[in-house]
């Protein structure tokens, strides 16, 4: 214990070094900095994809395309940071001389980055956390996630790798390969630690939450603690799309074995005929399905206690099971439906489980549809399966799902989240612990900034971005107009 | 209990209706609100100045500034929420046709806050807090502050005659005039309020912030706590500027009978024979210095028995008291002295004495100044009485100052706090509970919006922030390109 707290201590202290020499940097030494790390992560040959592929079962061509994300996700953050876009350099000069006032975003300090296991890549070690952290000018420790050490281990070399060779030092980046609950607990705890990032489970991610916001000195702890992504399918919609929606609703269900935190775990319509007619294209398309491993037992585990739990709920029952399949860590999908009025009186029913499960709530009538829209929690993404008629019967579900959702969806499926300035990966708690940032798109950035004002601060001591005569040439608010002047 | 239950929970009702309108409207809707708003407390007449003179004590003169100040607050943030600028309307669309993705700032949800008493105007029920949670589209519930209730009611109505006016909900505005501390938790705790900003004690604050935290659904909780806003006073400067400087920080010292959260509590400096001539300039101020009343018995209690703690502690000197009065709620302004090794060792000597309370801290050298530095928490201000001399003997200050403070000043005093895009009055903790926020200039909006995704969202249901054709004609960043297009 002692000798851990010791190790934890020197690590944060040399991401303390880290942090002096970035926020020493200014936005277009930082984009070089991360341009460097994408161009090493994309160096990284088969050897990645293959110990990756071994450490969390997820086929090679899905690993591939998500090591091109993350390389993409490095140089798309880069050159957001390169505009001046999250420095927000702010000057308001007093005509009668009273005042020289000058702001702009500095980092916070050192981040600590807990990753998913479910994306070793795009939100593990060298994934969009760590980024958004460097491109705020903060250094990073990253919390090795013990599902896939190796591949943490690769991506960690090669983003020291850059880091030498842009003469930075190697307190910018900082790798702890414990797998000890404390060592993490120690991390976010110690008091040069000035942020903490998450993405995993809701009891992981409140657990840190709350011991971020016990410290003598709060830190914000942004977690990304998944959610039901609750589909809402229209009657018109539905009649006119019965075969090709069932299709589309599989397909997104069993994508990735359903380990995404977009997964559509649970659907909801109105009862009826039509609906009948629905859910026997559901189960015909489960059969045909093939699901695959699990990242690992752990998440296999999780996964089965909790859909063990779901069907034995009163009112839930079973709809239709997948293919079965003896191998390893092979998840067997599960459909299960129940009656509104029963997911009504018990919220543990639109409550996550963490793989390839759905739910489909039958509703008397849109009446009903719109109180299980009240029943929800906050939720990363809800998706409206509805044609041109129905929208003008569902406005008032369009209201409220607004304050419910990080991302509102018409028509197509949660899972697949673009890495763009438009995305908006987050939403209301228990999704995130602050719906005001995201986690997916350069303005994940924002999490590890915060300002600074310089009043009548000598030119040659403020921060290129707030000198006089613009040195970086970045857009900035003087006195009311933006002007790169 | 039950009935103060009820209330509350029937207010918080109104405010998320009005909640529901605000946030239909769009960014032009809401500056023309606050506009009207803004001139309805401009109309207010000599009885609101009279009114708040009787309840605060503060001067006709000060308060009729105050009040300008606040009618500004309303339009200069108008004026900036209408720009669109915290909006932050992103569109991406794929060349492919495989999504279009547009993302802009919604509030929050109702907003709780709680005034100061220090500034009835400007930091109260129409002040900062509320103007920045409307601009956000977010619903207000004030508290009133015990201390000037019946100011606080003639803001309130002026509010409900521009909201009437405009054809709102009267929810958009609510006043709760009780005086129970448990009235108060329970508008924190109620699941239908999104927020709470509150600027007042450090104990006040940190109970708002860990009741919200603890809430099943943690709220962001912007709590201002003040500081003591260090001034650090180099040789070379003090050496050529001792007699006016001693003038200048006497006067910031005692400005508003020391009731300002940028109050310049502590002054370090290095000891020797210029020091001591400084000193005795302080005690000559001081002497020939008026002080005056404070705002409340509450508040001159506070101040005379933390100024007694602080006095008792080792290495601990009265430097010199200031006139006395008999007068009711009068406060006798106190200048203190230390050696910087005892407030190395004793932390206490460092906590804010709200009121005309100096501590002159003095240091063997540079190097134990440095440590003094070292030793502050997050602090609202730092201040540099320094010279180009000074300025390459103290780099290493300035680089330390950076991590502790919202706002570096270079020589002037850190009352008087413009504002400004460029002004940022917040800092790390314990100055406020999360230095990502300012509570002070336009930018203080931000603290009550989220981000929210639409995702091949129809047209005519977006908001007009978003919609095609720019009906707004905000900036809006356009697959990477800023456009009003």
């Amino acid at each position: 214990m002692d000798r851990n707290e010791n190790e934890i201590d020197y690590v944060v202290k040399q991401a303390e070094a880290g942090f002096q020499f970035l926020q020493k940097t200014d936005v277009i030494e930082r984009a070089e900095l991360m341009y460097a790390i994408a161009a090493e992560i994309e160096a990284l040959g088969d050897i990645l994809i293959e110990t990756a592929h071994l450490e969390t079962a997820l086929p090679l061509g899905r690993l591939q395309g998500e090591k091109a994300r993350t390389v993409n996700q490095w140089r798309r953050y880069a050159d957001a940071v390169r505009t001046g876009l999250y420095s927000e350099a702010r000057i308001d000069r007093d005509p009668n001389g009273q005042f020289d006032l000058r702001k702009y975003n500095k980092g916070l300090g050192p981040v600590v980055v807990f990753g998913a296991s479910n994306f070793p890549f795009a939100f593990s070690t060298a994934g969009g956390d760590t980024a958004s952290a460097i491109g705020a000018g903060c250094s990073v420790i990253v919390k090795a996630h013990p599902a896939h050490l190796k591949t943490s281990q690769l991506m960690a070399d090669a983003i020291d790798r850059a880091i030498s060779k842009q003469g930075a030092p190697s307190g910018v980046f900082n790798h702890v390969l414990s797998d000890s609950f404390a060592a993490g607990q120690e991390l976010v705890r110690h008091r040069f630690v000035k942020a903490v990032a998450f993405t995993g489970s809701f009891r992981g991610g409140k657990a840190l939450f709350d011991l971020g916001q016990s410290r003598p000195d709060p830190i914000p702890v942004f977690a990304e603690m998944g959610s039901v992504n609750p589909v809402f399918l229209l009657p018109d919609y539905l009649g006119n799309n019965l075969e090709p929606f069932a299709k589309q609703y599989i397909a997104s269900l069993l994508l990735g074995v359903g380990q995404f935190c977009t997964n559509p775990g649970v659907l909801v319509s109105v009862g009826g005929e039509q609906l009948d007619r629905f859910k026997a294209e559901l189960k015909k398309e489960l059969q045909a399905a093939a699901t695959g491993k699990m990242l690992h037992a752990g998440i296999l585990d999780s996964y089965n206690r909790l859909k063990g739990e779901m069907v034995q709920y009163d009112g839930v029952s079973i709809l239709e099971e997948g293919q079965d399949n003896t191998a390893q860590d092979f998840a067997q999908a599960l459909l299960a439906e129940a009656e509104a009025s029963q997911v009504l009186a018990n919220p543990k029913l639109l409550e996550e489980v963490f793989g390839p499960f759905g739910l489909i709530i039958s509703c008397a009538d849109l009446n009903e549809m719109k109180n299980v829209m009240e029943q929800l929690e906050g939720q990363i993404t809800i998706t409206f399966a509805a044609s041109a008629q129905d929208i003008h019967e569902c406005q008032a579900l369009f209201s409220i799902a607004q304050d419910k959702c990080g991302r509102l969806l018409f028509q197509g499926m949660p899972t697949g989240v673009e890495v763009q300035y438009a995305m908006h990966h987050g939403g209301p708690y228990p999704a995130t612990t602050d719906a005001r940032f995201t986690s997916v798109g350069p303005d994940a950035v924002k999490r590890f900034l915060r300002p600074i004002s310089f009043q009548n601060w000598p030119n040659e001591f403020l921060p290129k971005e707030l000198q006089d005569g613009n040195p970086l040439q970045i857009d900035r608010l003087v006195n009311q107009q933006w002007t790169k002047a």
